[in-house]
């Protein structure tokens, strides 16, 4: 079976300009970066059209793969296949993380996205730009406090940290500036990666430019001995953070492996931020084509909540049809089945038992007031009966489930999704709804959440946590969304207890105000915002062939 | 009198795609960053020229400015004039800076490259790219340690540090990682900014990707209790830092004002390294030009040497003309006018005191087997005897000297001094040479720059530095140059020494060895690796105006 990389390089792109030309975006706001990648000035596009928004989640994921990104290409593929406008809408991924463990975020098989080694390396370094509007913020406050800190910054209170886009765990605490007068006043800080920077997130929730410069001014560096809290746009730093980020905003074009326009723009990490590529993307893709596929990270109860209460209710977008996203495998693992005794055969009970993981999503989307189409991503080892139990769990859980195996075939393997998808699409959500109104308290926000989606039995918010909820509420940002960081790998705060677990206690540990971005994060557990590498990183195996290709990345 | 924003955004700016068919670019080597920006493919270049090469060098910087890069830009563009085919090779200047102190590196008047403010900012990514492969290595250094450290790496004895791309003294040095097992092992680091990394130097030297990645592995990390040192191979982290670089070791194509090419590659460090374009863009030029103008950092005593004795050694090249480039108000200061005095009207006395810079640079250059020519960059309060005493020295030094109102006029304004530097590289330079040939002891290496060009009566060596000298000859690096870092403002080590200092002592504090780039950093004074920003940073005044274009940034 070829390699994702080798079905890649066997495909044959066609140049940039072409594809914006198919995807209706005029020459003069096409800003092309190498012959294959190119940003779009949206001031220049016309609006063209009034598109349906179709949202990709999936059930939780597991070390074997659920395939939303692939399945959102290939979805995207098959609406062009049976004639319809369509654009595709991605998150970029980060470069540090290529090179602890092989694999890179471009889809997979002959649903992929290209060039996939530029996309995965420094692509058209909104990322980089994100880096350094973070740290010449950081730079800036340090200085602030050198030069005699007439803000009356608390040094033991400055929460803005500084981020590079490389897993480097030796950053994630560090003390500094050491060496006396001329470098500063010590103290404890330290790295995140740059995915996890609240720029990344305020960058994909920005509407524009102007929107853009008043959150990075939102954002809170620090607060003082009174508790009262240090804004960016204090220590001046937010319009030329706006200056570093003026490409960044704009949305970056490529093309799927059947040549199909898609807009890849933004990251954001899917636990302590919402997990969506940008609304500028997305909303620029509606005026552009019929429909828009999308996806928001990890499973649905992390990714869609978050879209839906987020993303959607931020933006003013709404979603017109849902697609969840399932495997024959992921469900076994579900079921119980060890990743090692994955391949060996045929096993229908367990498919059968991890459907309950199925069904809690299904339930869990219902709630928004859509019902999901299930996407089974067939995978060569799936057994017919195996397949076959996916579309009767999902029918007896009041789903539609279709076998789709665009990852072999690329769009022709999910033409029958795409029907189904479209036609949905069509009659539109007339009963979407958030989880929550924005004016709940922020306590009950989370408690909302944890047991309407996560069924915990129990929330267990400390008297601290609550307190500072409502400190909070009393400057004014009451109404923001919750913003859950939780494992993605179980319902739970367990990543252990996969299937559908209930009556569990949901434990906030900690919160923190992402005052530029718009939301509370609530974590539930640990959450690491700066990886580390393992004892072999990949980095190792990566090489640049005679050829001047790019081996070893994926 | 228009600034040179204004005059920038007065001009008209051809595609680049324009500029690359002038320049002789095939449409297959051109690689687009945008409309006005691309890398160029080497590989794909014809070479249908063996170009002369002119080194524009200065008489020591001060606060006045000497307007080297201006002057490049309009030597480049009145050779076009005069019908010369030529390219242009300057430096790329670095993001962070620009933040602090107001002033980009792109030239001035109407002698500047464009588009200065995207040339300012992210550019073409290199720098980016350049700061991701040196923490990739720093992260694979921390990590091997982490992991067991089987390379016995001593951690007191950890060179490399970690880069950013931004002015921030807090980074200067740290304590890291902190917070226990999960972390690693604490020990004293720091960041410097990117231009001073060693990797800045090697992308500068490298001839091709194979050399880069042989270079890139030579880095030396640190060393074990024993003293023998580990390499940037020996932690696998050479072909992943390639793969990160195989687009920055691309040159950059952008156009001076009146739309001639330029190539802007690269931009190290001009006292811990070389201070000079990349070896891959000067070649390249040289095979696609008659005559290629670049620019090395800093004042004839660093720039000018390190251009000769490190460059051109290392990559086998040899420069056919020099051009020193003088101001009215540089020898002004040179002799004793202080800079709030420099507008107080005609000073011809202060001219011929402080011409003795001039005469001592013009003395160094032919020390190299050149005769430099005088390029006179005319500065609208100059008066016409101050002009004629530069005239008048510099012959009475041996040398012809040119005033050239390129600044106000553009190419119009170097005409003359393009015709007689065009005659003079085609003459070429039969009898250049270095200083000192490889052979020589590094010590050696040493006291000849110090005595000849600094014309030190005394340079200090101390026995630590002498025993470490002697430890690197034996292993193998005794047949590198010497890269000198002293202060730029004075010929001593003291900056406040202008004119022409005699018999000063050069006191050698510290010796660092760049393996990779290849070759030895002898610190004379103190150099700062990490600039700070000042109390009211640049930054702070830099915005986006409502039509999108950056202000405040120049």
């Amino acid at each position: 079976m070829p390699t994702d990389i080798e079905i890649a390089r066997a495909a044959t792109l066609i140049p940039i300009t072409e594809v914006a030309k198919n995807a209706g975006v005029p020459d003069d706001a096409l800003i092309p970066y190498g012959k294959y990648k190119a940003k779009v000035d949206t001031a220049l596009l016309p609006t063209t059209s009034n598109g349906k928004l179709i949202l990709v989640t999936a059930v939780n994921p597991t070390p074997a793969g659920e395939g939303k990104t692939t399945t959102s290409v290939g979805l995207s593929d098959a609406l062009h296949l049976i004639g319809k406008k369509t654009l595709l809408c991605l998150r970029e991924p980060s470069l540090g993380p290529c090179f602890g463990v092989k694999g890179g975020g471009a889809g997979g098989g002959k649903s992929q996205v290209m060039p996939m080694d530029e996309i995965n390396l420094h692509f058209t370094g909104d990322f980089h730009a994100i880096t350094s509007a973070h740290n010449l913020l950081s730079a800036m406050v340090d200085n602030h406090i050198y030069w005699g800190n007439s803000l009356e910054i608390d040094l033991r209170r400055v929460t803005w940290r500084r981020v590079l886009d490389m897993n480097d765990r030796a950053l994630r605490s560090i003390v500094g500036p050491l060496g006396g007068v001329s470098n500063g006043y010590p103290r404890e800080t330290g790295f995140d990666i740059t995915v996890a920077s609240e720029i990344m997130a305020i960058l994909c929730l920005a509407s524009d430019l102007n929107d853009l410069q008043k959150r990075l001014g939102d954002i809170i560096i620090g607060y003082r001995r009174d508790k009262t809290p240090v804004f960016c746009r204090d220590v001046k730093a937010d319009s030329s953070m706006t200056v570093l980020l003026k490409d960044a905003i704009l949305p970056n074009l490529v093309q799927t492996l059947e040549n199909r326009p898609a807009f890849l723009h933004g990251g954001p990490f899917a636990n302590i931020a919402h997990g969506c590529n940008s609304v500028i993307a997305t909303k620029t893709a509606l005026r552009m084509a019929d429909y828009v596929v999308t996806e928001a990270g990890f499973g649905a109860d992390l990714g869609a909540e978050k879209f839906m209460d987020i993303k959607c209710r931020l933006a003013g977008l709404k979603p017109d049809a849902v697609v969840l996203v399932a495997t024959v495998r992921a469900l076994k693992m579900n079921g119980g089945v060890a990743k090692a005794d994955l391949t060996k055969g045929e096993n229908v009970d367990a498919v059968r038992a991890g459907s309950v993981n199925l069904r809690r999503h299904i339930e869990n989307v219902k709630k928004f007031g859509i019902t999901p189409t299930i996407a089974i991503n067939h995978f060569y080892l799936d057994t017919q009966a195996e397949l076959d139990v996916i579309v009767e769990m999902a029918k007896e859980f009041g789903a539609e489930a279709v076998i789709c195996t665009h990852w072999a075939e690329g769009g022709a393997g999910a033409e029958e999704l795409a029907r189904i998808v479209a036609a949905k699409a069509d009659a539109g959500a007339p009963d979407f709804n958030q989880l929550y109104p924005s004016d709940m308290k922020l306590a009950d926000k989370i408690t909302t959440i944890a047991t309407e989606i996560y069924r915990a039995g129990s929330v267990t918010i400390p008297a601290s946590v609550r307190s500072q909820l409502k400190q909070w509420e009393d400057m004014g940002y009451g109404h923001f969304p919750v913003c859950m960081a939780k494992t993605q790998y179980s319902f739970s705060t367990d990543p252990t207890a996969l299937g559908a677990p209930e009556n569990h206690d949901v434990a906030i540990r900690e919160v923190r105000l992402s005052a530029g971005a718009g939301f509370v994060v609530a974590i539930a557990g640990e959450i690491m915002t700066m990886p580390g590498l393992p004892k072999v990183p990949s980095a190792e195996a990566i090489y640049l062939d005679e050829n001047g290709q790019i081996e070893g990345l994926f």
